[in-house]
């Protein structure tokens, strides 16, 4: 049995065509605010139309379930195939991805009309229990909702940065207002060094392939911050000359620093003397107890050089992380924005923001990627990229583990992506 | 008074404010056949999205005749006069041309309603007749007009290059095909040397600022073609290995080739060893008897170098043209794709596409840009453009004249373009 | 025969052996103050290192001489024809342009070898009167020593952009200072409208074919300035916000000024509030009375603008200037840098800088470019250039004539150029 | 006491002035083969122009050595500091990198008797031992020395292509063919799992700072082979398709592939359906028993993919490479090219080619950087670029060590750069 992508079909809270049908709809759910006019917007090949996350992830479960298990299944257009396929080499052609903003047609009424006809088709198949394969298309329909999870997460990523390219600031919408007015202090977690195991193992849990084989790895004693930096923290920064001196950078950063005119995160405006924050709630002002968001891995590397600390090593986040309950603000609460952290001690592990990691995105020892296409998944994407751990505040609260690995390329800004400090004890 | 776009009031066929709900109507005519989804797309930054030229051209009334003109009137959205903005420097600041197609609001309902609110205001305005800026209103009001129906081509070429770029070939609606299955033969006019007039003069017509003034000039003896080239005729060229042999081409133009890859015009596709081209009524199997369309300065040139011709230049097409009544397949046909010439003799001067020449778009002697910001509409292009003269398949009847100047930069290819040729007599 | 690049053999002041071995010693004249360092560098593209001037002016000679017609010429190394052709498709491939300072060797001992080894088999060939080719031997030896003069030019010029780019501000060598420390007061020469001929005709005297053929053209009356524009009175345009102003810029040069930050003239620096400009002879405080220099098209153009003028013709510039003597401050003076006017009347017609027209670059009526690749010499550059009129302080006073047309694009500065002034009477 | 950079002055073989002056000789000697032509050229920005490398190693002595210790020091010229600064922010300002090729002045000449300049005042400055900061003296010295050393091997690597890029193939010069005609058979070390150290420690070696400090990892077992990649191997992954096929690639490298067009290690050139190699000596024909070179982190690990193994660890590289003596191809043989492995067993750790690791170059556990601007020497390249480890035929034997850690980005090629395979063992 393939290893990678190990899942489990008991012990499910609801069961699975309930669950598919929850998660499908969700998508749909979190479009409803949108115009049709904001469904294709493509602002930066980074980001995709909104139409286009839901077609492609349809196109994964036709693509890796209905296609090769469905007998009889009607493809629903066959041009979609090449549109929808992100970037599958072993299935064929792919729409280039910066030319995913271009293409009005299939229209929503009719990406709408395909998610209808792959998900019918979908129950039908995992109706079909007696088949030999069904463990399979148990496992693939898993890993599928999980993609579909993913997209959800990068389907307000991806609007939040299509409204702020727009002069209109449209609001995606209402926010509910933190009533937190202060910050916990700051404390330090030890943790002292030795042989530890960490990634996913052979527990009844789901883990994408890149979070396997359950593995050892030694470590030096640490301390972790109790919580993450803030927008106040994060001023003081910049208010220090942070921008202005490349002493605090990394090499490759100070070059983007200059070349973009690097001057705050990404969200943030001056107006009068004042900063702002974009959020799916509209134009803000900046909360200073919240944490720092949208943040590059360079500025959260310089932020932690300008304090004389560094960034946690993705292996240190995960033994402290799971020591703690998977809550937090993640999707779930709604606010769609981080906010402070109002109790002392470890806090803030799970959602709110990204915690980047100094760990580039490699293969753990022993890693196999899935086989076939499915291991394209994760597996080709390591090199030059970093991880990020702990969810943000989109992320769905069931998708979220301590193992779980994500990763971005040291630049990127538009994820809910945010820093917590660590150091040796020396 | 203003001698540019020097305008007359009388002797209009239809009132001025019928003309001007006729063409703002029509406009919107050219729109009904898309989707929502398509108004939004920009594909190049020299294509606008159709929604944008919807609010453009309002924005035009709004800004040089509603503001200035109409007392109490109430602005649509402070917004519209940055977002539609082309390029008027003097007026303020505008969105980036290459970034037009990033916004989803206003959507497109919104802009019909401001198109509506702009025809509302203006046909008060236009009632008002004992204005004393009166004759001015009106002089910008035609002005208005004209500009709407160079948008009105724009919509038409625009919308045919989104939907090149589609894989899933939309049709914008289906066309009339041809029954003409022979293309006349080519003779060569011969016009005698000498001082002629050419531009815009006294005559009680409509022009822009750069028809003017009327000035003499001095022709040697030349012949140009009876009509266009055909596919056929280019296809010999191409056959004798035109896009590889850069004798014939201009240095910047085979420089193009190369790195563009060029090795048809701009809409041809082979499929299984045969030429087919993308038309607004989707993709058809090459006719040869059409003439040659959406060929860049660049291949025009090279193609009359290879037949030991040339182009014409601008002066020897006007005072040929004039002597031809302004008929022909323009937009008024509704076949929206030249036609052949089926009839000896002169022909197909006006509409099928505009006729490349070898003038480089330059002031003539003793013009004055017309003052203010209107200025700005012509003069400032007057640099590195190539002037092409008739008219095509998508520019009303009423919208070309023996003296008007278009005017593009010798590598575009996405307007209906195309080939006459001409020769000196020595 | 071939009416491109007539010429006359008769009447020679010195004979053409001679001629021939004077400017191809002076082209090494002109190198001697240079290290062996200077010799390699290319700055930006347009500009080619001196030592590849060396040898692309041999290779011209034993391209179009020494190979056709010299019996048993032994070339000198058969890598050269690649390596020197500047642009000649016809004749073979060539190393890329923008990669000419990336060769070390051959070195320059080699090149100087190159020359040696052209020269001496060319006054072989020189030496063979009875040759029934000889006819055509000596027009291309002409046409050889005319682009050698052209090369001699652009090797000052790219000398001084080399050495512009270097923090130790080498100097080219001492120049003498002008005594002048006045302008002469502008005044306007009027000349009457009416058909003139313009043009290289039959006359006995050398010519590009771009200048043929002779013929007629009609002019409106107009007047021209007597003198160039100065530093002094550019500085007042800059003064008046000439740079901050998108009104009085072409479109095209409105965005170089914003993207390329374009706040002066190439080779003017501020330091401690003063204006300085960088000369062959180093570094000098800018002098209010001389001609303003490397300016491009645009700089020009908005000027003119700014001044309520506009640039003359190409035909203007020329019906008067034929009338004026071929003197100047052309590069026999050796002062390397233009001169103030300092007497009344028409002036600097010749020398001091090229003047920036407002024609396009494009073949005159009855134009035919010389037969075989040397026809590539000058026609496939008829597009998107624009005609300068009367040669520079590093132009040779033997190689400028009225009818002679020189042409760079809008935006190029980094030849010897610069303004005058032109209006229509009207 | 700084811990990074630490270094011993006792027992060194021969005394500190004396090595200085051998090492700094040794630079000179290595350019002795080069025309003066060949001193300025710089192909691309990574590569750097032989006298900017004779004048930054110098630059580091005065800057770091001679300003800040040896009292009454002159500088050489004050310009200096800007043009031969590489990137230490913290120093001041530096000329932009992919400039160095621009500045044919200070010439070759200049820049000898700069070397000397700073020689003379070292040698000064080493003979006042009993200077307090004499310890710190000679600590910086020594890191000057490596530092020399490490542009002697960029000096290599930058004239191999410089002469690469010239289509003359320029000789560096002859070079000692092997005679060794077959291959070792590639055999697998087993090393087994468990916490072992690795980093340079207390032991009384120098060592640059990212090899600091000596701390713990755990590793699992694995399989590490004994010898490299060859040539012959690397071809029948070309023959399989491997540059064709998108299932063996990190997808950053498929990318470059594809835009860049990639079909063969960096240097490889086919002629009439044969292989041939650039080398320091030439074009040779390829030698299938030669380690393969010249191939950037995505080759290597696109090969692995396609074996079905992987590119070690850096770590698995250092545990078992130290137990293997310091000897190999390395640059005191002369081949200046890698040579086939001949005997069974661990072979060519040291030398031969630079081997490219899986792991990213990112800090060790507890690292600090040195102090002062000397901290930017390595720190600031800790992200997205790759370890290498081993040395090359390049590389000095005295600047190698197990621990040694080079980095590049993983698409550069222009090191001799190679593949050793490794599996896990499971
Ligand atoms: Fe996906
Ligand atoms: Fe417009
Ligand atoms: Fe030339
Ligand atoms: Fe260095």
């Amino acid at each position: 049995m393939n290893s990678a992508f190990s899942t489990v079909t008991a012990d499910r809270a609801v069961p699975l065509p309930q669950e598919f049908t929850q998660v499908r709809k969700y998508s749909e759910t979190l479009c409803a605010p949108l115009e049709i006019e904001d469904y294709g917007i493509q602002t930066i090949p980074d980001v995709s139309p909104p139409k286009w996350h839901l077609a492609h992830t349809s196109w994964f479960f036709e693509t890796f379930l209905l296609k090769p298990f469905l007998k009889h299944y009607q493809e629903f257009d066959d041009h979609y195939a090449h549109l929808f396929n992100s970037y599958y080499e072993q299935i064929g052609t792919y729409h280039p991805r910066p030319e995913r903003g271009l293409l009005s047609r299939p229209t929503v009424k009719q990406i709408y009309a395909y998610r209808q006809h792959v998900n019918a088709a979908m129950l039908v198949l995992l109706a079909q229990e007696t088949l030999p394969d069904y463990p399979e298309i148990v496992r693939r329909c898993i890993i599928g909702l999980h993609h579909e999870q993913q997209h959800q997460e990068l389907l307000l990523t991806d609007i939040k940065h299509i409204f702020s390219y727009n002069p209109l600031r449209p609001v995606y919408r209402e926010l509910p207002i933190s009533n937190i007015n202060h910050t916990a202090e700051l404390s330090w977690h030890e943790q002292p060094g030795g042989v530890y195991e960490i990634g996913a193992g052979a527990a009844r849990q789901f883990a994408y392939d890149n979070e396997t084989p359950r593995h050892k790895i030694y470590l030096n004693s640490f301390r972790i911050a109790s919580r993450l930096v803030t927008n106040g923290e994060y001023l003081e920064f910049m208010h220090a000359g942070g921008y202005y001196n490349p002493a605090y950078w990394l090499s490759d950063g100070w070059k983007i620093v200059q070349t973009q005119h690097w001057q705050a995160p990404l969200y943030w405006v001056k107006q009068d003397m004042q900063w702002y924050e974009m959020t799916l709630g509209g134009v803000r002002k900046l909360d200073a107890h919240t944490p720092v968001s949208h943040v590059s891995l360079y500025e959260a590397h310089a932020y932690a050089n300008w304090c004389n600390k560094r960034l946690p090593r993705e292996a240190e986040w995960e033994i402290v992380a799971r020591q703690q309950p998977i809550t937090g603000n993640l999707r779930d609460t709604g606010y769609l924005q981080p906010m402070p952290a109002d109790l002392q001690g470890l806090a803030q592990f799970y959602g709110d923001v990204w915690e980047w990691t100094q760990s580039s995105y490699s293969p753990y020892p022993g890693y196999r990627a899935d086989s076939g296409a499915l291991g394209e998944y994760n597996s080709k994407f390591m090199s030059s990229q970093v991880v990020l751990r702990g969810g943000s505040c989109v992320t769905p609260q069931n998708h979220i583990r301590a193992t779980y690995r994500n990763f971005f390329y040291p630049g990127d800004r538009w994820q809910f992506s945010g820093i917590r400090l660590a150091e040796d004890i020396t």
